[in-house]
């Protein structure tokens, strides 16, 4: 990268947080290395979005090649709660470990989970894998309030979650956004007023959406669900090369009110 | 593919039903690859969408790549339509030959031809090609009454039709779907009524869409303009490996109530 | 490319007009290649859209293969405007010209310029570089005038810029957009009537944009922020090969009442 411009400070791999997380839905090996090529400083996780992690042909070999840039490879949240329902989790976790796969995603987007047998799996997981668990519904009626939001969050946490994911799926339309796509805003002021932003992987697959997330918690918020084509836009997002974060970071608070005249 | 979880029985290729058929508007060779090696059982057919096949540079080596890993390839039926136009049509299969192409798609999404005029065209091809006959009208003003999209179906398959495929375009807002998107579901249960599915091929490029057939008709009905990125996705959802099919597969009624209460 | 259809003729490379110019939002090396083997002669500028250029790694390599198939780079606006605030426009043409890059955008998308800057600035880099000039705000809230995008494309051009270039982002939302993708018609109506079509170039990624164009300006007309993927199927609207602009080229006026009737 040049240096002449001035730009804002982010964290650097392995990074604890400033995480940007990759939505992989089948990738092969050319666009895997045109990614890694391209932008590999940017990216921190990759998730095999779903079950496609179960069909893809040949997946080990793309595993270890994320790896070796220093990435980290999750399966889906969807998957696993297929694994629960089938009473197959010692079997998912056998496999993952095969696969040298050190991170694992719970959710219940579809199924019901009771709130001991999650927390239970959490604790038991967390023993071999770093936890990502995920909070929220892959059904766009589900609405859930904002406490419950935190109270699942702060017992994921408790229970040895590494981050909890916010849910938004692939499109961006349910969880913590509307079905427009629309942010809940002030669902996700409730939320980090009871949990710490760092500790939370907000999906966003909408440029709009990582916009809004920049603007409010600066160039360092976990985003995720990022498609491989969007991880370097996302990037001049998060240092104002791009419209829609340019006046937060480069411009003064009289330059800002000029361009908006 | 692992084999700890129970997942929905599919059609083998050369399959003759469960067909997926995957929309190539312009793939290079690196890209074919990746599709190739991460999802080649999962393809039955890949058609060159509209007049993409015309003018991609070098598409006989891409054509070949195809055949090796055992999926047919056909032209778009507008470039069928313009050839008819410009009374090109013996210099059209000429050329499909040349190119060692067996499928051809025959259309009339923009143009407009007598019935007999399609009918003798379709004889005439199947004998030397399979035929994919395309019903429904390009143009989203176009609305046709339920049972002409059946006998025009019955007709075609009548004639030599392999499959008749139903019009939704790359975008899925025309044909059997509404502008936004949403399947007209009468019209559909209509077409089922006079048609067995398995002979035909619904073009469903949206996820919602594709998602609708499967639980619907199961994981072998035939879906078409697939984009290539989507293979993966679209196998998932016949598995019940992704939320939108999830219920249907693998959890029993009570659950799957339990999951939405 | 076969020969047995007729065709509308296009401008060849190197063009002056009948340009093609596509959005590189951070391309790796295999889907450059992709591109280049397939859609090559359908390519003219390349754009490496705002800040993307400045943030991918290794951009050299692939700006020499682009350039090596005939294809010329610039780096987008949003960087040229992040320089002019940061006062490092010397910094960031000694950095174009590190990289072999002969043209440079100009654009006030999102920073505010006084007219006599702005073209002070025209005048000075078009002695080293091709200038592409950029009117309109990327912010949907802006509407700006039609004499007023007439007096600022004549002033551009006459101050040195080969082309302007007419706002539209990479969603196609804002500018000579309304926020739902639909095309200001009397807009451009106004602009044409006081600018020669040739020297404009229309950002328009949407296919109704795109072929909007096409129905009202011919083949040759100059399209931006083309999607990578989108080279061919825009190509095949040039030529008719697609329904959305077969009835222009392919059909008489009585064929084509027929079809819509």
């Amino acid at each position: 990268m040049p240096k002449f411009l001035k730009i804002p400070e982010r964290t650097k791999k392995p990074r604890e947080y400033g995480l940007t997380c990759v939505l992989d839905k089948g990738l092969g090996m050319n666009e895997v290395q045109d990614i890694l090529e391209t932008a590999e400083p940017y990216i921190d996780i990759v998730k095999l979005g779903w079950g496609t992690g179960y069909i893809t042909k040949d997946i080990k070999p793309k595993i270890g090649l994320y790896q070796k840039y220093g990435i980290s490879v999750c399966m889906g949240g969807t998957l696993f709660e297929v694994a629960v329902i089938q009473n197959k989790v010692d079997e998912y976790c056998n496999w993952l470990k095969e696969l040298g796969i050190g991170y694992v995603e719970l959710s219940e987007g579809t199924i019901q989970l009771p709130v001991d047998r999650r927390l239970e799996l959490i604790r038991a997981l967390s023993k071999n894998f770093r936890v990502l668990s995920e909070v929220g519904s892959k059904d766009i009626l589900v609405v859930m309030a904002p406490y419950k939001w935190v109270d699942s969050i702060k017992g994921d946490l408790d229970a040895g979650s590494w981050k909890v994911i916010t849910e938004g799926r692939e499109s961006g339309t349910v969880g913590v956004f509307r079905q427009s796509g629309e942010i809940r805003t002030g669902l996700i002021e409730e939320i980090t007023k009871g949990v710490d932003y760092e500790d939370l992987i907000f999906e966003a697959p909408q440029k709009s959406q990582q916009a809004w997330f920049i603007n409010e918690f600066g160039p360092n918020v976990n985003l995720g669900n990022i498609a491989a084509s969007e991880v370097i836009p996302l990037e001049t997002l998060r240092l104002g090369l791009r419209a829609d974060t340019l006046p937060k970071f480069h411009l003064s608070p009289e330059q800002t009110k000029a361009s908006q005249d």
